[in-house]
């Protein structure tokens, strides 16, 4: 019964058995294997995108930090939701690689970024000439840190804001599955199609066991990630082993499959727990994390009876004053059973 | 037959079953999850240093840079030789995770600092006050990118230039295992008892998938490392991955055999190669790496047999002019095998 | 009639006097000049502090910026006020001289940070362990980028916010005389018997042509100053005249009579705009600026008549559309005359 | 008798005066005042190069370190001579403006880069791909450190290896004059017309009281300068102050005068020394240093007598063992006197 996040299951047989097929004899090290190549030439299928260049990094703040230092100047603004995970939840990495450009947060609820927030926000930066931080570049979250999703159409909404200012567009896709799946769109509607310039692909979240892949769709900007990745120690010498993960996933659509599996579960334990007494949602569930608050004595059946999860926001005092529900992130990954949705609801009920 | 680096084999089969083994169920993120715990404390024990803090990242750039960060400030100079591979082979890694720091060259044979050119090169920076980058750590790469072995005495020798001097030594490990066994003697011997003060303590090379614990003798500095480390992005959130790869490769020794294993066939090649018309060493081979020059029509057999190798300096044409021998870089790893040494051997002879 | 800015004025007839007269013979250069010991020796008469260190830089950003980078680790968040100099005119100097910080913005009326929002904004941040920003550093300007004044009293409850986490306490004090005089307490009471650690004490705004004092209290944080202003370029070869400037500007309390004369012109200038027609503050006059709001045609009067200021926020059109007053920002400085203001009141009245 | 170095003079009589005069009225800030735009239509004339921008700041390291960061990227290598300013003598200020770059160090005489030796270094660098830094731009010094002079000829002979490997050059011109005037060449022709493409134009050891002017010959490069020079916190707010004495620096060839009275002190001092006893130079006297070797016991004689001058290199003890003759660095300014020079001379001989 844990739903601390979806990091903290395991990777996926599938992934597993890669990585093994992987292992025999020498291989060219750095990225120059057959493997990396096969799996650069399948991310470009997939999105339908044959000029795109593609990066493997093994953790999403590499991901999100490489992308955003090669779309921003060290004096540009980067505009994200007030919640993302690049301002929350990185100790300050696209600070560091983009050599200390500035996050300016968005409101939206949810976590997903309002469109006309967003122009009011890059409008009012920048206006003041050397004086200020420029504009420099836009990071949306898909889904979001509150487990929302946005449509296609919704990221063409802020992607459109940012051409009127003549801004590049990052997605931070740590759960880009969980969000496609959701959509019910195809990769290419969801990024370029709708006006991203750069994706953080994840599948560590998603059953890898570390592994992202960086998607840039204009090829010009690809040779300064190269050099950023290989100076911030993220390039691989046994590459082999994060292309072998990027391989399995993407074979037979497991990406989305495993995807599928976590909202449908997130949908269920959604279901359950609004039905469980003095419950109720914070944030719709849209992908595969439940936002939920209930009664702190039900917190403290749930905890008692094993079950791992976070108070949300992070701070809140299982035991403090008030007798106000207290809200939880409960995080369903490819792993989460029907069976631990089922304890951890009779935990609470 | 296969001798461009030790990073083109892939993991021991030790690795990859505990890889398997780590894989079930649920387990806090992050390196907060038992068998990260059991990894610092074999390593405290390993290396006789139970207050010594340990960190795990993927990847010998990131193990480096990391802690030069924490050992000097951007205006201090990382004394190291010309060909330590932070100089010349991490695209300027530890200037960018140091804020700018700059790498001050000392010379030496075989890629093995002098002290007492390390003690002109100290003495002569930072004399003009403000005005000079000032002097700041000492990074000592052992076994060196010549292949050869630095023994505690001369690492120790080093050490105390640096601390007649106030500064704090680092070793590059990537092949530390190679140079333990090379030198006969014991961990602690080969470093803190000699005076360094951070290890790169590679795991990579040797036979993981992709490993490297940083060994942090002294604890003062060690909450900096956690935040560096996951400002760079190298937090790993599935870490029970790194951490089963590092404890299969403690297990019973297993890093020492495959070190002793790669270091008994860079012999044999070595004694092979030496014994082929026209060739002799250039570097004595001392580790698991042999530089040896030999004839252009020894290369070109080599090569069409089917060798795989770098010329050494890298630049080097195969097809330029001139009739002297040209000088190569042959690696063994833990996975080469004999056939593979007879039968470069019976090409170049 | 210039009321865009006090930097708008040249330098007091006393401060030109001083460069003349520094000029003579030669001096030993970099600041190891007897000028420049007499002016650290002044200033730490002033402030009684004997065991301060004053370094001089020759920008209100430079003093800032460096000022910063030695109060917190690049994983610092450095609290200010929304409006603060630091945040909104300064190009991202601090995120750039600390490394990339990230700065976390504080609300309060008039730009002054309300001391449990701090609390609140402090106590949000760097809960989350290593995945957070770290809690850096607090910096208050004084006078505030909206003329308002912190009195001893405000800037105690301020650090005694930052004491309670353990942060360091910057002053943006370009505006230093100016709230001195409005507040009406010593230099050591508004710095660092409330509590603040390092002030930028301008001088540049104040009737210098181009000179900042930082003032460090704790004189263990003053030789990473030294060598981060090298760094930085902000040392003068011919320190002597930055000396100058400073020496002149202490001597006799010039400082003081400049602040105040600038103050009370702002408070002429308040009073007579608040009489004029459909005039009215929007912000109260406490130190050398006048926050106002008055009719769009009288602002065209103004224009047209030879005033120079900026529209308050600085993207007001002057020609949009609506019926509402619109804000002017009136900056006074030691050199703005009586006529000038009555010459400007004639024109709105 | 200051022989120090030619920033311990103070400023021209014609530059304090321009400074008096510039100081009446209010005038636009940062740059946007009348005088600061002639100031650049003059530079431009001057070098015959009506596309070039013109950015001034106060000292030189801020001109060589904000021409380095708009020149090269992060991962570039900095061409330069080993015994350049940039290297030796700005406490890392280039690093830490581009963000971390490699000072790469080329040899030759006198401070003077060899093109062969440019040339095998540059190739030497970053033929390795990602892994290595690569190649950034070239710097070269004129007059040298070692007070040497570079000919428009030699300057081409530089810039022509940098264009075969297509590298920007930064010429750092901090004593500019003193080497145009030794050359007989005009400003072009020892600039852009060699193939330069950034200059940093001296004039604060040339009688200014502090400024230099950064010529941009590529105006495509200008922008990013503007905003660098804010964020480092050089930008002035009282900019007219700069111009002034750029503009009285430059009313009348004031520049080339003072420059020539400096190289002709030096000539003078050159000669006179080098017929004193046991003396002899070890750089050929080109511009306004005099680099001189000579007997202990005169050195001693020369102190005693109130000379003030640097042993070379800084780091000899007056009063260390052996016979051999020390050298001196005697660098004479515009304020050089004859009477100096003979004072200087009788004391030695």
């Amino acid at each position: 019964m844990n739903f601390a996040s979806d990091n903290t299951s395991g990777a996926a047989p599938q992934i597993m058995a890669a990585l093994a097929r992987a292992n025999g004899g020498h291989q060219p090290s750095y990225g120059n294997d057959p493997l990396t190549r096969a799996v650069e030439a399948r991310i470009r299928d997939i999105f339908e995108a044959p000029e795109a260049r593609v990066y493997l990094v093994a953790t999403g703040t590499a991901a999100n930090a490489l992308s955003c230092a090669i779309l921003t100047d060290p004096w540009g603004a980067v505009f994200c939701h007030r919640n993302a995970h690049i301002e929350e939840d990185e100790c300050g990495a696209p600070e560091f690689y983009t050599g200390g450009s500035k996050l300016v947060l968005v409101d939206g609820a949810h976590a997903r970024m309002e469109p006309q927030a967003l122009r009011r926000t890059v409008a009012h930066t920048g206006r003041g000439g050397v004086h200020n931080v420029q504009r420099g570049m836009v990071s949306i979250t898909n889904a979001t840190e509150a487990g929302a999703v946005y449509t296609p159409a919704e990221v063409k909404a802020l992607c459109d804001v940012a051409r009127d200012f003549h801004l590049p567009v990052h997605m931070d896709g740590a759960r880009f599955a969980n969000a496609l799946v959701a959509a019910g769109c195809t990769p290419a509607e969801m990024t370029w199609r709708a006006g991203v310039d750069v994706l953080s692909f994840g599948g560590t979240k998603n059953g890898c066991m570390g592994v992202e892949a960086v998607v840039i769709f204009d090829p010009a900007r690809a040779q300064e990630f190269e050099l950023r990745r290989k100076r911030g120690g993220h390039l691989f010498s046994k590459h082999r082993f994060l292309a072998a993960q990027m391989q399995a996933y993407l074979e037979g659509d497991l990406w989305l499959h495993l995807a599928r599996h976590a909202n449908v579960m997130a949908a269920k334990l959604s279901e359950g727990v609004q039905a469980a007494p003095g419950a109720k949602l914070v944030h719709p569930t849209e992908a595969n994390a439940v936002f939920a608050a209930f009664p702190r004595a039900a917190h403290v059946r749930a905890q008692a009876g094993g079950a791992a999860y976070y108070l949300w926001p992070f701070d809140q005092p299982l035991d403090g004053p008030g007798e106000e529900p207290l809200a939880a992130r409960l995080v369903c990954s490819w792993a989460t059973t029907e069976a631990e949705i089922e304890a951890f609801l009779s935990l609470i009920s």
